[in-house]
Formats: structure tokens, C-alpha cells, sequence
């Protein structure tokens, strides 16, 4: 299970006051919780400061890296902003978060991943539809992994995100999102897939809650990979749980070393 | 999904103290907390009264159907026993846990659920064996289907429970069950699933974690019913939401209600 750490977005106001202020010691204070928590990839996005992106996400990076050598997924949609970042990256193999299949972004994307070898996330989406349907999720999976491999990339380097939306308004988006896992990784052996969370409970209370049922849920569907708070406990507890449950872990030796460490609640 | 309340069994202590002590108005307490938190069964066990089973039972069916008119599922591995309880049960269709394929259990249980037209628990369970594979319990199962048909009890009047073991022993047993459930619900369309969930966690810290993310696993592989304390808000919360999640909460009306009434965590 391949846990993607999304607190280091500046969608969220202390991360773009940090960014602003250039306050390092608070973003490698979030850097280093992330990956004591489990993370393996630190996200990291300034996606809000338009005009200005690759210039703070340039410092975002080499401020993330001196704490830590977790490994970085850059978090854009923009191909110019990827390319002048890429070169920062000084251990592990980058992801990028995320191409879709509209073509301008793809193709321009594409060769950086192959040149710099790295993950990327390809979500199932077009430039002027997204797919609600399981049938039209999986439609889509199939030409992310006809166009990434054809390209070079290998298909254990692809992660595709399915994307989940409101379960508030269709009562249907989420068991959508759980068959589309399912059939996408029985569709496609070695590619894996991944999800962000929190759009599944807009609007509804208790949202924490939703999320981290529908995590559970995704996982017993053959979810590998999720774009997530590992510093939730509660959050991470239903993760190392469910992979128990899956038995994905020997001798419940995760689950116990994660209770004692204080770590599932 | 069918909730079938657990604690009025005598393996709880003040359960058995409150039957010693022929405490109805505490029996009737968890009759009524289980009812208000969700329970369409109330299970009740006077199992540990080895000799005095009928009459304790019998004292437990009366006392519980004063306060309530939830139906009652008769908790006793002993045809005499359920023979002599039935004839007390006031309202809706009682249930009777468990039958087995012990054949002197089945040969003397399965006419009182004709006579009495109950819903049924059956365990895939032999005399002499348990089934810890998939293969193994849908093969009991089976057998289960069809014993209890030939009889002429409905499909849709039998809940077999594959059972799970801690997966402290075994890393396997829960997906074993997981898997079983899903392929029981596949291979007989109209049948039922039932499971209890405390066994998994035996032995294992902070057991209602997994308890009720076992719970949540087996919803979504198709479990329709449980054997649980409805009480429990926390797991509660995680069987409302793992229905919601499953596009089986229209609206998400029963996951708003039971957030404003309290009952989700």
C-alpha cells in the first residue's frame, strides 16, 4: 500500500501562509509528521499561487528534501511548471500528480516522465467530460494505459485514481468508484490504482468518517494506493486494519507494531 | 441489513447475574437500549445456566417481549430447549440460532422451524469440523441450502453464517470469510449472510477496530446481516456508512438521521 501524504497543498491556508513567508521549519515540521506517520511520497502542491507556481513549488522542494529523502510526488497540472521542477529532485523515483487524458497535457507530459523515469497518477478524466459511470471510468483507465505504455512507461509506474465525487449528490458515485478499482485491476495486471478521499463526503456530516469507510471499502475492492492524511490516526488505523483484514499482513505484525507505536487511534 | 443484537447472552456476566437474580428491569433496559440504537432481532442466550437452560430462556422471552415488540431470535444450540421456548414467543417471526450439519441437531430443529415458520442462523459447521477455506465453507454451505430447503423452509428464511477465527491464528481466516460471503450471496440468489465479529479480533489489541472493520469488509463483499451490539456507536457508525457507501442509502437520509440522532459515533 503505497500512501501518498497530501498535507503540503496550498490549498490549505497554513501551507500557503508558510509558502508566503517563507517559513521552511513549518513545512519540514509537516514533511517529517507525514512520513514518521507511513508516508512514502510526500505530495506537494502550490497550485494556488497562479503565475507564480513553478517559483514556489521550486522552494516547496528543496525545502522538503532536507529533512527527509522520502520521495516527492509533484503535484501540477501544468507540463512547463513539472519540467523546471523535475531537475530538483535529488532521491528516489518522483510521481507526478497527475495527467488525465486531455491531449495537450498528456503529450507534453508524457516524454518528462519517460526522461526522468518517474510515477506518475492518471486520473479518468477528458478535457471536457469526467466519467460517473463504472463502464465509462474503466473506458478511460484503458486509454491511460494504452497511451502510457505505448509511450515507454511502464505499467507498474502508472496509478490510476478513478476519481470519486459527492456521494451526496448520487447516491451511486462511490460504489461506481470501488467496481471501477475492482475491474481496472483485474483488467490490467501490475498497474496500480490510487484515490484522494475527501471529495467522497462533501456536504454530508462527519466527513472523517465517511472517508475513511470508503478507504476500507476501496481496499477490499483491491485499492494499493491512496492520497491521504497519514497523520489521521483514526485514518490510518482503518488502513492498517483493513490490510489485515485482506491478509496482507503476516502475523498481524503491522497491525501490532502500528498499536504499540500509537499509531491506529 | 438485519440487526441481530447480542447482549442479552449469559456469558455476560450481568447478564447472568441479572437472570440469577431475576433482575428484569435490567434485562429490559438492554432490551430497549439495543431497539433504540437499530436492533431488528434481540438475541437472547441463557446458554451458561447448563441444566436450567429452558427455564432461565423461557423467564428471559417473557421479560424482554414486556417492553418491546421486536422479534426475538432464540440463542440455544438444544432442540429441547427451542421446543420448549417457541410456543412463548408473542410477536413477529422468531429466529432461531443456530443449527449446524450435526444431523441430530438439524433432524430435531429443522421441524420446529417448519412448524413455527422462523427465520434461521446455520452455521457452516460439521460434528466433527470446522471450515477454515473459502472452498471449505462454501461447500458447507451449500449443504446448508440444501438440507433446509428439501425441508420446505424459504431461501429467504436462512442466514448462514460462514464464520470467522481470530486472525491472530491465521492470517487468512478473515479474507476466507470475506471471500465466502461473497461467493454464498453469488451461487444462491435470495439466501443470506449473518456473521458475529468479535472472534476475529481475539487476541488482538484494540479489538473493535477490527471488529468493525471486519464489518465494513463484509458489507461491501455482500453481508446483509450481523450479530453485533448495535450500541457500539462506533461500529454503529461504520455498518451506516458502509451502506451509504455502497449506494444502498438513498439520498443519504438514513446516514443524516442517524448523525442527528447521536448514533454514529
Amino acid at each position: 500500500m503505497l500512501i501518498i501524504g497530501e498535507r503540503i497543498n496550498s490549498s490549505r491556508t497554513p501551507i500557503a501562509d508558510a509558502i508566503s513567508s517563507r517559513n521552511a521549519g513549518f513545512i519540514q515540521s509537516e514533511a517529517k509528521a507525514q512520513v514518521d506517520a507511513g508516508a512514502d511520497y510526500l505530495d506537494v502542491n502550490a497550485g494556488s499561487f497562479i503565475g507564480e507556481e513553478a517559483k514556489h513549488l521550486s522552494w516547496l522542494i528543496e525545502v522538503v528534501q532536507e529533512p527527509t529523502d522520502c520521495p516527492i510526488c509533484i503535484d501540477s497540472p501544468d507540463p512547463a511548471v513539472i519540467k523546471s521542477v523535475l531537475p530538483l529532485i535529488k532521491t528516489g523515483v518522483p510521481m507526478i500528480n497527475s495527467i488525465t487524458l486531455e491531449p495537450a497535457r498528456l503529450e507534453r507530459i508524457l516524454p518528462l516522465i519517460v526522461e526522468y523515469k518517474c510515477k506518475v497518477i492518471g486520473l479518468c478524466q477528458t478535457e471536457d467530460s469526467i466519467a460517473e459511470t463504472t463502464e465509462d471510468k474503466v473506458k478511460l483507465a484503458e486509454q491511460l494505459v494504452e497511451k502510457v505504455t505505448a509511450s515507454g512507461v511502464l505499467l507498474d509506474d502508472l496509478y490510476i485514481d478513478p476519481l470519486v465525487y459527492p456521494i451526496g449528490t448520487n447516491t451511486e458515485s462511490a460504489l461506481a468508484t470501488l467496481n471501477a478499482i475492482e475491474q481496472i485491476m483485474k483488467q490490467f495486471p501490475g498497474v496500480h490504482t490510487t484515490c484522494g478521499l475527501t471529495n467522497i463526503s462533501y456536504g454530508l456530516p462527519n466527513r472523517k468518517l465517511v472517508n475513511r469507510t470508503f478507504l476500507v471499502a476501496a481496499i477490499v475492492r483491491g485499492l494499493d494506493s491512496a492520497i491521504m492524511d497519514p497523520t489521521d490516526k483514526m485514518l490510518y488505523g482503518s488502513l492498517k486494519t483493513a490490510l489485515m483484514v485482506m491478509g496482507k499482513d503476516e502475523f498481524c505484525m503491522e497491525y501490532v507494531s502500528a498499536y504499540r507505536e500509537g499509531r491506529l487511534e
